[in-house]
């Protein structure tokens, strides 16, 4: 129903935050909206550092930023904040890239101590991009998230049900069926 | 007397926020400090944002950061909050790389609007890496920093006094000569 | 259509935050809802700041907060943050006291240089108390907001067009009538 | 040798935060320093929240924030921050009330996931005040600290020895004696 840019900000090739966004991406799908995956490491890092607002892969995260009705924003907390990555793309994008839109913020971590980081540093950044609404967002401790040698994303009960919830409520946010899924691990 | 690495975080070629520690790099020299300048955007990109730890370049930034007794932080302000770029080099900074330093922060920007950006999204950042003193910083605007053809900066009055307020404050923490320097613009 | 609680939290009996909002009330009920107007400071100061959560007026004022479907948070800006009378009445309410419900963060101050303390104070602790959805707010100059010798209260224009914009938006989010009022100073 | 206000900001009057601070008193005098303690919560409730600047209490509570070097400011973490009792105090003082002054915060609260409330909500505001420095500071879980049927209040030996820590750098950063004291819980 709904378009929505699903955007990993972690600048780890192996990373649980994007596994885990591309695992809660198949949830948004089931409740009948349109996932577009990214991944920031993906651009490239000369543009993304250096503010080359023209460079051809910049301008093309910008139009997908644009035709996106839904904006999922994940990221580990590093330094009691949003990766630096992250932050390189938000940089580049219009100062009201976030205009109309709904976000849903979430992290990963290593530590409880760090589960405000979401509300402290993340929410301020987003909310300064003009956004429509920024619904419920989740910190998943990395312990929680378990990848199989055969690269299967398995979440611990606790987490999946807190995930599949705030997934939820950002669907029927943005106007998504409010199918009845379980939380699945 | 004490040993001073002096940070840019600007990713852009001709930042006023660059411009504006290098000014302020030859009044620590006055008081007796060595300082080294660096810039945060002299390090390989792919580096810096695929987390490369490994990287000469980075192995040589966090040795940098190892060898100083304190550490200005130059940043500029955009989505109300400190630059991407910087973040992604603390980012790749050990947990604990200012234990024991003392560190001055300042940002720059377009608007009175994101001075407390320093106090809500630099600080704690900073924080989070052990300092053992964050001296009082400055939040200067664009249209206080000139730069003449020739390059040469100009600070307007009044953030010139605050710039060498600060900048001295700083220079006493680290135990520098109390020398009476005017403010310079 | 929606039960609004629209709360000032200022501790200044004649308080330009606790007029705007009254301010502000009217335009909510011609989007056809029922406002009810909450000065914090009405509560009884002892109950409030030695955390008697049984006293009658305490018991009340929760109450409130429990009927009502979207609420209003007003605060004049000091110290960079909300008001400590504000935080005093959050403090005695359950944790998820905004469970459900939408909310619009509104602030009052002096210098634009406080800006901020919406998204990164009022907004983190409001989020901790897991609100359905806080909506854009807004922050108005001191200087904006002029009070008649009769008490009528005059917003000038272009902070009226943005505190009736928030507010409109925040109807909606309630639900309310997307009847077309002017600005109206 | 210095003069310290250790300030508790709990509204309660069994407070674990209120016990700590007359326990870290004792490790303070035991380095040489005049140490005032002070509950907000002793201060007139209606004074407090009606910012009746002239009230007797309130010019003393000034004074002797004017008076000491070194500030300890204690505060339960509620709704993600500081309580409301503490900011009703620091809303009553001048706006540079801090200047000159070294301060150390402390927070107690049941979880780690609000230890951050530290750095991204009681430092800002802090720093709003113009101290010279705010030392590291400490989130001591309630857990940790355990009040005897006489009493007696013994904090567990991993945040002893952190308090003790932080006690001592604060005492060190006001000229105190390096006294060698053990951690005491």
């Amino acid at each position: 129903m709904a378009t929505i840019l699903s955007v990993s900000g972690s600048p780890s090739a192996t990373s649980r935050t994007a596994r885990l966004l591309r695992h809660l991406d198949d949830r948004l799908r089931a409740h009948g909206h349109d996932v577009i995956p990214f991944d920031v490491r993906t651009l490239p890092p000369e543009a993304l550092l250096h503010a080359d607002f023209r460079h051809t892969a910049i301008v093309e995260a910008t139009a997908l930023f644009e035709r996106a009705d839904g904006i999922v924003i994940g990221t580990p907390v590093y330094k009691a904040a949003y990766s630096g990555l992250l932050k390189s793309l938000l940089d580049l994008l219009p100062q009201y890239a976030l205009a109309g839109k709904t976000v849903l913020p979430l992290a990963t971590g290593g530590t409880t101590a760090h589960v405000l980081a979401i509300d402290y540093a993340l929410r301020p950044v987003l909310n300064s991009m003009g956004p429509a609404h920024i619904t419920p967002g989740w910190f998943t401790l990395d312990k929680d998230i378990t990848v199989g040698d055969d690269g299967t994303l398995t979440v611990s009960p606790g987490a999946a049900e807190a995930l599949a919830q705030v997934t939820d409520q950002f669907s029927l946010a943005l106007g998504g069926r409010p199918t009845l899924l379980a939380a699945t691990g």
